[in-house]
Parts: structure tokens; sequence; C-alpha cells
């Protein structure tokens, strides 16, 4: 450590869990560097929003720069991390380093298609803007062709949308999707009646929601079929193509599918030589550091982690921005002459997902809360956590106005739709 | 035309033309269908604000179903035209026809280059939200990479903005990058200084907003140069390329170029075998009509029509609306059996353009506006036009916390910024 400079803490990563470190370093006598590949911090709860046509882009994404304006030990760099130089300290991105005396990983994860890769082009996932705005246009176009459509099986497939994985962002996108189908777009087309529209979740397991408790996952669940969503659980699917999807000896024509099943660490283990586990997570002990590397964090859905009784702790938000504030503490600590010791301890808050509009499920530590009333404080929770004041007004009015009026305000296609026209003729060709 | 069902109008092209005819026809006994390759209706006079961050996309931009969702003689077809076919009435798309009694093409322009298309991957221009999201991109990436640049020159090509065109656009977006780097940004950095940006408008003529009096061309100017805007006159740009701008022997060297000095017709001139004039607009009479062509009218940024006096109309949206309106006009006129001989008129209500925060140029009819009373006027004007009464009330409340605060809410850097990565490595490598 340079005796002339303060030390140097760099942070890979503006997510929940980089930006909670960051924060909670703002009055340490350190420099801070943020790194992202993004300019911006998404709130990656609410993108099935975006996805679904909701909300806008910009109304849940915030520029990093904006967060910590005012926190002048900290510094914003754009850029796409390569390797980390653990001999040297350094972060390496393309020819450019970045020193570090402490280093704290916070790169999230991607989703995963459990070896089957190539099922991601006709079954993309959720994790970024672009992401979100493909899902979008997938699925607007998919109305629009229905429209155009003069062979009745092929519009029925038009009209089938299939969301594999039911878990809370499966659940919520089939739920924003059949309400995008039977309510916005009720009156929109001539020829289709988009309330006709069959949206399909399929879950592996014998019910939806493993991570609530079993009375709120049945109630999720006649919620969703309450909006016209058919449920299938216990159904793996084996195969996925531009077609359909295949679960077993059953086929679905449909041509919108959306993958919400699996997710796989950034692959923030294998820089610094940490071993990670199936999930390409870093195996990080109680202090969130890998073995052998003391000034290294690890934190949030690239870290595996797990609580005081040894049950891996989930990828949410929650964890992740817990996490990075114990980083944080340790690191101040150390200055303080007063090292902290005591292992990172999750405090569970509770788990919410939402059910389409007006329905949701909570459950606070065995307090539990569905409906109406769930949904209030799905609202008021998501709202309360958007970063930045004006989005959380900006949501809030966006909210209200889809309340009022079912109508969506962020229906764009975007993006090169020409070639889609071209590939969907083709496909009609050699069909 | 069959007798068994009402007279087919189509109207490709869902800009201010398209729609103005469209809605002039609800009450009209004929089938109405739009045809446009977006499904949305873009307002252009605001692009500008999307490319500067001011604005998000679907703050200007709705879906056109959503639009003429009333209009029950009214159905909406998303597509490309590939041609007409004027013997059979048929309007091409790859293998669809569509047929039509009364065909509107309002079908628009897209900026050129004179000659130069090679420019454009340097000094891309502004029609559609793809466009203003990757200017916005541009605008953005060059502070971040300035940010990271240690070689002083190179730093300082980085922070140098060449606008090229004093037109409205070239004026707004000038006015708009200077206030973005002075005012939204001026904090956000920690080794640049956004304040220190240099902001160059181009323009080949002896005045900027040369459809304005010449007083007002005046006003504009200095209002410009009060935000920091180094304007240019009588200047021709003779070269573009990835590093800078030629001007004659004088060689600006600058990261981020933009070009709003021209449009060229989109080809429905040449749909028809109607005769085009050199910016590719299709040579129409008093009734909007191309000679030969009693049941095709042309409308908007795609047709070349003159006033009374004979002098061309400008590519405005009054003049698109006003065409639009006037065309639905005759085709009902047609069945209520007295037909519309007389031909066109427009009403030119006045011009208004708009010079950052607090100060615009107004010209009613001789009434002449500047300063802040213009800027309120133009707010006023463009909020009103705005389609769609929750858009309006978006844009006012983005306007007015702008103005509180200086924020841009719409500061995302979307799509393949890691190419952009790669490329500028490569750029510095090569260097």
């Amino acid at each position: 450590m340079n005796a002339t400079t303060r030390p140097r803490v760099v942070i890979i990563g503006a997510g929940f869990g980089g930006l909670a470190a960051a924060k909670a370093l703002k009055n340490a006598p350190v420099d801070v560097t943020i790194i992202d590949r993004r300019n911006h911090h998404l709130f990656q709860p609410l993108l099935y929003q975006v996805a679904t046509a909701g909300l806008a882009p910009n109304q849940i994404a915030t520029p990093i720069r904006a967060i910590v304006r005012h926190q002048k030990n900290a510094t914003v760099e754009l850029g796409t991390v390569e390797t980390i130089d653990t001999a040297k300290r350094e972060v390496v991105l393309g020819d450019r380093r970045v020193a570090y005396d402490f280093l704290i990983i916070a790169t999230g994860a991607r989703h995963a298609y459990f070896g089957h890769d190539d099922w991601e082009q006709y079954a993309p996932g959720l994790k970024t803007l672009e992401d979100a705005t493909e899902q979008r246009k997938r699925i607007l176009l998919a109305f629009e062709r229905a429209e155009l459509e003069p062979n009745a099986s092929e519009c029925e497939a038009l009209k089938t949308f299939v969301v594999i994985g039911g878990g809370p962002t499966g659940v919520e996108t089939a739920g924003a999707i059949a309400e995008l189908a039977k309510k916005a777009l009720a009156r929109d087309y001539r020829r289709i009646d988009p309330k006709s529209a069959r949206i399909i979740l399929i879950e592996a397991a014998p019910r939806i929601l493993t991570a609530f408790p079993e009375t709120l996952s049945a109630n999720a669940k006649r919620a969703l079929e309450g909006l016209g969503v058919e449920v299938r659980l216990n159904k793996a699917v084996t195969h996925v193509d531009e077609t359909g999807v295949t679960l077993g000896d059953e086929r679905i024509a449909s041509r919108t599918v959306i993958w919400a099943a699996g997710v796989h660490s950034s692959p923030a283990a294998r820089w610094p030589n940490i071993a990670a586990d199936r999930a390409g997570r870093a195996i990080i002990g109680g202090n969130l550091r890998p073995p052998g590397h003391d000034n290294i964090f690890v934190i949030g859905d690239c870290a595996a982690a797990n609580d005081a009784s040894g049950r891996p702790l989930p990828g949410v938000a929650p964890v992740a921005k817990q996490q990075g504030a114990y980083a944080a503490r340790v690191i101040k600590a150390q200055f303080e002459g007063n090292p902290l010791t005591e292992p990172f301890a999750y405090i569970d808050y509770g788990n919410l997902a939402t059910v389409g509009r007006k329905a949701a499920v909570a459950d606070f530590r065995g307090f539990r809360l569905t409906g109406f009333i769930g949904w209030l404080v799905w609202c008021a929770a998501h709202i309360y956590y958007l970063i930045g004041f004006k989005n959380r007004i900006a949501v809030a009015l966006d909210w209200t106005w889809s309340y009022l009026t079912f109508d969506r305000g962020a229906r764009l296609i975007t993006g090169d739709i020409e070639d889609e026209h071209h590939a969907q003729a083709a496909k009609r060709n050699a069909a």
C-alpha cells in the first residue's frame, strides 16, 4: 500500500451489492473506484415490466455517476474486466489496468440453459435492458404477425406464449403477458382477439415459487389461473426450437418462448482462480472472501455463500446489499484499529412476488399476505427501493395510470425488425 | 371497385401526414388500412431530446394501434412496402398484397449525405428512435472515454462535438448537447470537466435557421453562443471521418459528429413510377396527385409541392398534416357527390425553434417571440401536439423536472458497447 495515497477499493459491478458497498464506504478514508460494463445501475426486479411493455427502460435504470455524484471519494469507470492480476493487485481491462488494495467482485449472473446454449436464440432470458427490449419486441411482434397470418394453426402458435421457469421472474412475466393480451391490447386488433392468447407457465418442480411457503405457492397459482395463465407443474422442458417447446412426449407450438429457468454466475470466480460451484459462483467463506484472498470479497449472485445454518443464500437483492455493506464494514474496521472478525449473517426480511395487477404473495418471516393487500405492499416496497427520487415518482405515476386505464405506455418495437420480417418470410416459405 | 365492399383507402406511413389523413376519414364510408414499418407514430420534432438524453423513447412514440383504437374503420398492418402495382391497384409487401381504391403515400424522408454516403458511419443522422439512441450512446460514451483517456489531445477530441447543419434540428441538438455537458453532467466526472466540452455548429449558409427572419436567426445565434456553442457560418464540410471533420483547409478533431444537414425522400416516388426531384421527392400537382394517378396522393416529406406563389413547401409537420387532411377531404367529397376541385392551400401558422433551456425563437406570420417567452410558447406548442394524453403529462413533468434540477432522466447507454470498446481499443492501438 502506497503511503502517499489512500487505500484503493475497487468494486466491479454496480448492481445492488456493488452500490451498497460503495455507499457504505462514503465516509471511509479510502478511494473507491466502481467499474461496470454499463453506465447504469439496473433495478432488475422490475425488468420483466420493461419486457412486457409496462415500464420504459429509463424508469428502472439510473446512471451510476448520478448515484455517486455527491460521494467525493468515488470514481466511476466504464469498462469490461478481462481478468484480475492478483499478484500485482490489478484489475485488467484490455490495455488498461486499475490497481487495488481491496477488491469487491459483484458482477452478478446471466441466465443459463443447463447445457442447451442453443436454446437461447429461441427462448431468450432476462438480465439486461437489451434482453428486456428484445423480449418486448418478440411479444409485440407475435401479435402483429398473428393479425396478418392467414393460416389458422400458425396464427394459434403466434398467439401462444410459453414462459419456462416458475420462480418469481417466470411468474411475474407470465402474469404480465396475460394482462397485456387480455387488457392493454384487447381492443387494438381487428382480425385477431388478443384475449384468446394462450399463456403457459412451465415449472419442473411440483409447485411454483418454491422459495415461498406452500400455501402462498398455491395462492399464486390460483391468481395466475384467474388471469388465464395455464400453469404446468412437474414438467421438464426437453427441447426448444423456433416452432415451439417439447415437454417429454408433449409438443407446444409457440413462436414466443421466454426463459426464466436458471442462472449462471458471470465469470468472476475464474478471474482470481477461485473455486466455483456448478453454477459458476465463487465458493467463499463466512467472511465473504475466497480462501487465500484476504483482500478480495465476492458478493451477490456471483458468490456461493451459505447462511449460519449451512443453507445456500438465495440470489436476491437483499442478500447482495447486505453482503456489500458487510464488505465495506470489514474494510472500514481495518482502519479503525478494530478488525471485524464475525462472519456475515443474512437477515431475511421476507419474500415478495407479484401476479399481475392487484395480486401478490408476500411472506415476512411467517407473516403472510396475498391478493390486493399483498400487491399494495409489493408496489410500496419496489417503489421504495427504486433508486432515484424521480424514478420513484415516474414509476408510481405509471402504475397508477396503468391501474386506472389498463394501458401500457411502453409498447415500442425497436431494433431491427426488417431482419425479423425477412426471417419470418423465409420461415413461411420454407414451411 | 367491388360493389359488395366499401372503398379501400390505404395509407402508407403513420407519420403526421398519414395519421392526419386516417383521422379525417374516421366517419367516411371507407375502410382505412394504415401500413407502417414501425408499430409506433414518432413525434419527430422532439427526437433530438431523446438523442441528448432529455426524454425517453416512449415519451415521444405512441403505438399506432392505440391512436386509432376507437376508429372502427381503421386497420393497422405492420409491414415494409416493396413496391406499388398500380395496374392491379395493390401495395406489395413481400408475399403479401393489400388492395386499394385510393392510396396515400406518406413515407417521409431519411437524412442524406449529398453523395457522401460513407460519412454516415461517422456522422449519423436523426430520423428514427434507433438513430436517437445511437446518437445518445455516442455522446455519452465520448464523455466516458474522455474520463479514461490519458492522452491530452485525444481527450480534447473526445470532448469536441460537431453538429453539421444549422436548421432547427442542428440548432436544437447543439443547444441540448451544450446544456447536457455544462449542466447535467457538470458534477459527474472526477478527471475531466464536462463544462470544458466544445460544441461546434457548422452551417454552409451565411446564417442559421434560414427559414426564419434574419433578426431571429441572429437572436438564435446569440442564444447558442450564450450556451457556449461555437457557431461557424459560411463553412461547408468537405470531409468527415472517424477522427473529425474537414472544412476546406481547416480540420476539427472530434470523435462525435452529428449530421443535421440534409434529407432525401424515402423511395416512395419510385414505386408508382412518378417523376422525382433531386431530393427524391415525388413531383405532384396542386391536387397532391402525380400526373396520371388520380387515386394516388403523395404527401409530407416525400412530396415536392409548391405553395400558391410557386415556392416549395417546407418539410415540416404542419404541411404534412394539412396535406393529409386535404387528401381525406378529396376522398370524402367524392362520395358526397360534390367533388373537390380546388387545389391544396397551405396555411402557415408560424415557425418555432428552441435554443437550449429557456430560449427559443418563434415567428407567427410576422409576430416574433424570442428568449424565455418564446421558449414557453415552444413548450406549450410541442406538448399540445404530442399525441396521447399520457405522453403530454409525462413530457410536461419531465421538462418541469429538468428545469428545476438540470437533471437528465434518460442518460442510458444501450446497445452493444463491447464492440465499441474493442473498436476504440483497436483505434488506439493502430494510432
